[in-house]
């Protein structure tokens, strides 16, 4: 016996989700189809909003509501330091260091054998970004991964004698690690322990 | 900073799925909105189509979207033996064994401290399927469970005397488990070792 249709649209759809395999996403479907039918029909209802009514931010380029982020819009926020980021879901784990500077979102890394050059991943409205701004310190967040690291090495040599001070975080995450994955004490001691880029 | 209203809304939308906390809800939004925009509304589509296009067969009572459901459509399914079980996960369990019998589905399994008697896990729907069926054998497949037990055991009472065999799955499951979390190996071995019921 095989699952009905729409059952069997269901179970391929949820399988889009990160980390869920053909077992869990049927698991999933019949859970729902039981129990909680009125819990799904809101969460298909939730996800239809967001993917329609969330943008990104004009300024900094990170998931927005609205043209201007929270984060943007804040004026108590401190307008000296940028935090350079491969994407939104690192902004979300900077926050949770206590950083209360400005942001800037890349769309990844460079990534020159998938054809990802600096056009592909935001550096020419980065650049827009900082020359409209007054950073003294641009903090350059990018993951600790060969890419991350050459990404950011590339921003720093684009930033050179512009009268600011290009960082990277520290090293106290582990080599090959990912932003988004890393706890938030490890995260606040790589924040706090960046150092200039030495070109 | 706190999450904008639509992806909060999401997030705690995507915790109704089994198994999915704030952390794994958190990365499963913004992968969506990031990654999969159109992933996640063919997901929406899915969800809001299953949930208001399938229901239960009338005849076994398992999730179906016609009347009657395929495998009570099949004509040459065997007639003379109903498996009955606690819900319509279990009947996707017992179908990947090979048995080609019919189906019950009861909502549940006795519960009298939850206030589920009789009436409410489906028994009088179950009686009316055994009458107007010419079934020789009702294996009980009920979880392997305190109450499931005690379930089957009541169901085989109600049977004496109709001129049939109440069998229940054999042990080959460990006590506690669940139907449908089994291998199939197992279950097949459980299905094929069922032993009458002695009252
Ligand atoms: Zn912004
Ligand atoms: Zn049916």
């Amino acid at each position: 016996m095989s699952f009905s249709p729409l059952i069997r649209q269901l179970i391929e759809s949820l399988r889009i989700l990160p980390g869920v395999g053909q077992k869990t996403a049927q698991r999933m479907a019949l859970q729902l189809l039981e129990r909680d039918r009125n819990g799904a029909q809101r969460l298909a209802q939730a996800l239809s909003q967001a993917m329609e009514g969330v943008g990104y931010c004009k300024s900094c380029r990170s998931l927005s509501e609205s043209e201007l982020c929270q984060i943007c819009e804040d004026p108590r926020r401190d307008d000296s330091l940028l935090c350079v980021v491969e994407g939104p879901m690192d902004v979300y784990a900077v926050e949770h260091t206590g950083f209360r500077g400005r942001y800037f979102v890349l769309k990844g890394h460079l990534s020159p054998l998938d054809g990802l050059g600096p056009e592909a991943i935001g550096i020419p409205e980065l650049l827009a970004r900082i020359e409209a701004g007054q950073f003294s310190e641009v903090i350059l967040a990018t993951n600790p991964t060969v890419e991350g690291e050459a990404t950011a090495h590339y921003i720093a040599q684009l930033l050179a004698g512009k009268g600011m001070v290009a960082s990277r975080i520290a090293h106290g995450m582990p080599l090959g690690g990912e932003l988004e994955l890393v706890d938030g004490g490890t995260l606040a001691h790589a924040l706090a322990g960046r150092r200039p880029i030495n070109l």
